[in-house]
């Protein structure tokens, strides 16, 4: 008995003496397996944004999401943004956009929370060692398309909120969401809903914070800017059907001989995009610049080793980095159109359509790009003399975003990550493309940081696809810390 | 009761004085229906034989085409030609070799019948009016995949055999059957059955007759060449799994743009092949050939309008023909392991895989061409500096083939066309490689030839392949002719 009653005090002692924020950690660890089921049931909804005949899916996935919020016990608005149109003329609906508000305090904060809840498409015939739809453990990994980008860091903002709420611990600050079903698609729709809302929905948030990337080694991290991109399209047609090259070899100026050339044509052996006046308008680099990236923690042999190659496009750590964030990029992505599957297939394609991006820095913009683009590729197929039907298209396109990193909210993350992980936060820029992230800016005029949680070797965009349990469960626990820090501003 | 005597009389009169193969192609001109309903059944059937998955379906065709022949009285030996090995690594069954005989009689001529029953990938996604497997009738055109290239043609010979019987007139000729089921993929396990059945099965073959390519215009063809083909594949691999272009963009050796390189420098934009010493083997351009080609009738504009191009590569009548049949062309079919979807993905692949192919005219060697690919290819990517992996793969190869146009059966097959269609054969030769032509008359040494019933149009390979109804029952009138033709001999 007496064993018992001194356990019951030292128990409500630490109870006491353990400071709210401890609380929410501990009740954030005894909930993970919660959290872990979760993610699996918003996994298995196949959101892929770019894939027409998925549509509904990612439509579904948006009333899952304001349902969680509704269960938060927030308002919500599930935004109609329009429709989009397809390449056939096909008109269908665009996803819509969840604007949340949970809390309308005037003597708190307001946060804004941007996330994304589509994703990019997976077969698991791509190659994935398991359903890219059903979540699947294995090592302390969380295998599954859109545990990393993005569902699992927009799960953690939610889950972060519910363990402030379950421990009747008042939220420190006012919440407004956006989360979007059309990120990985060039956020169609977005734009123009925050115009729409720049004087209402928006007026009274302080700061917007975007979980949408990853560090870049195992230290966590603030992302302070992210790259633009221009998808482009190059369409070749030589023929009104596909021909046998036995009956048509040799005598046809073939589609894919004037698309493999234009494609030859962007960019060289040592990733040089070859595009004339590309690089007139990326801003100059200063030696300040490039002293900063010395500072940056990252293990170039890691770095090769995640990728599974012998060797980079460039020799050290800052220039790597440099080429990563700071410079324009070139990718040739694939052609649509000609035989892509396995086996031996003896045609002539009719039409093909070769996609490649270029990832934008500042200055860059993409109509000027877009115009130094065609003009260069009407130039060498003009060369060819080839009567084929050709035509550029810009995709999509955005420019690239850059933050002033003194601004109040990242103070507030450094303290977070310092409180979470016992480490001084990082300070990177992220390759990728959050066009959101400067749409946010550019139109709210609102500080905006990212807070990433994922990890650098999350295989976003790819084959097995993963965020670390402890990325997600500790990554939830740095969200609840920056509520409470960005609180005290 | 006059009247009616007086018909039968003239029935019997017209039934007697009509000689027996005028009956026969009354037989077979009653009977289309029928014929145009066997042709839906066994188009039915999904026998693609570049796809593994189908494999099933290959074998369930061969079973069908050897029950035809036994319903005609023949015997058939569905023989086994061995497994074969996917790139996986995975073994699976080669389909089997029909194998038949119908008539033993000594002082008959014994012909030889080759044809096959697989098809070309074809699925309705690809652009294909209807479904691509069910046999649709439209404007006298049968559409579906394998109508011309070659179900229909191997139908039409079981067609004319049964046409007698039917007439209980005596078959003019012993034959034997040789259909197989991977004709669209190297022949697969062809060669060594000619090899081990060359002094049985093929021993007492007086001809053989091959109908698996088209006229050259709207004139009835006799073919006596036909071009090799060389098909190579292109593997680069830069990572160990597909990369996201924003994370990597600029840092990494993409297998993309070295692919796109080494495709680029095999072929200018004149259609020229650009490897080094291919020029070297192919026989000299004679005169007295050039002067051949002057004759054949052949609309340039005809030619066009059915590619719906403008221009091609070449100018005269003369040189569009002899780059079709007479010189080697290379032809880039498509990549493998890239982004070949309907709209954008960000995606630097891991490994792609690249496939074009030569087609080979005499005298080119297969072997040699291959070892002359592959050091240029291996040139190009030395020179790149790319840590990459890249390797060159022959995934077959066949050499061209010529026939000696003073063989008897050429004879017999402008007789029989003489009496089909009342004009004069033309002489022509193939931009296509059906390879067992040459196999058959390099193994067997008999006189073979290609006896077509398929129209120029008929975009085997391609979406929309049809055969139209009138070459299908005028073409099973043709061998009905040539089998009575080639008996007189």
């Amino acid at each position: 008995m007496l064993t018992f009653a001194i356990f019951s005090l030292l128990l409500h002692f630490a109870m006491q003496a353990s400071p709210p924020l401890d609380q929410v950690f501990q009740y954030i660890d005894e909930h993970q397996d919660d959290y872990v089921q979760h993610l699996k049931e918003w996994i298995a909804i196949q959101s892929e944004s770019s894939n027409p005949t998925k549509r509904d899916d990612v439509i579904r996935m948006m009333q899952v999401v304001g349902e969680t919020i509704k269960r938060l016990g927030g308002t919500v608005e599930l935004t109609d943004v329009g429709n989009e149109e397809l390449p056939s003329g096909k008109i269908i609906p665009l996803p819509p956009v969840v604007l949340g508000k949970l809390g309308k305090d005037p003597n708190k904060t307001t946060v804004g929370i941007y996330g994304h809840v589509d994703v990019q498409p997976a077969r698991f015939e791509d190659g994935w060692s398991t359903d890219p739809y059903l979540l699947t453990e294995k090592d302390g990994n969380l295998y599954g398309r859109g545990s990393s980008d993005d569902k699992g860091p927009v799960l953690a903002w939610l889950h972060a909120i519910e363990a402030f709420q379950a421990l009747k611990q008042e939220l420190p600050v006012n919440l407004k969401f956006i989360f979007e079903g059309m990120e990985e698609s060039g956020s169609k729709g977005l734009d123009e809903l925050l115009k729409a809302k720049n004087e209402t929905f928006f007026s009274n948030i302080d700061y917007i914070v975007i979980s949408d990337s990853a560090w870049l080694s195992k230290k966590p991290a603030l992302t302070y800017g992210t790259r633009g991109l221009c998808y482009f399209i190059i369409e070749v047609q030589c023929a009104n059907q596909d021909l046998h090259s036995g009956l048509y070899g040799g005598t046809v100026h073939e589609a894919m001989t004037d698309l493999i050339a234009l494609l030859d044509s962007l960019v060289n052996s040592t990733g040089y995009v070859l595009i004339p006046g590309i690089d007139s308008d990326v801003v100059p680099l200063t030696n300040e610049e490039r002293v900063l990236y010395k500072e940056i923690e990252f293990n170039l042999e890691a770095f090769k080793h995640t990728i599974g190659t012998t060797e980079l496009l460039h020799k050290t750590k800052e220039d790597v980095l440099l080429h990563r964030w700071r410079f324009p990029s070139l990718s040739i992505h694939g052609i649509e159109g000609a035989f892509s599957g396995p086996g031996a297939k003896t045609v002539i394609p009719a039409k093909v359509t070769g996609k490649f991006s270029i990832r934008l820095v500042p200055n860059m913009d993409p109509d000027k790009l877009s115009n130094q683009v065609m003009t260069y590729l009407n130039g060498v197929f003009a060369a060819r003399g080839s009567p084929n039907q050709m035509q550029v298209a810009l995709e999509s396109g955005s420019k690239a975003w850059v933050a002033h990193v003194t601004d109040k909210q990242y103070d507030a993350g450094r303290r977070a990550i310092s409180k979470v992980f016992g480490v001084e936060a990082e300070l990177i820029r992220e390759g990728g493309t959050i066009p959101v992230a400067r749409s946010l800016q550019h139109t709210t005029q609102k500080s905006v940081m990212m807070l990433p949680i994922g990890s650098p070797d999350d295989r976003i965009h790819s084959q097995d696809e993963k965020l670390s349990r402890d990325n997600y469960i500790n990554g939830t626990k740095l969200f609840a810390a920056y509520i409470a820090e960005i609180s005290q501003h």
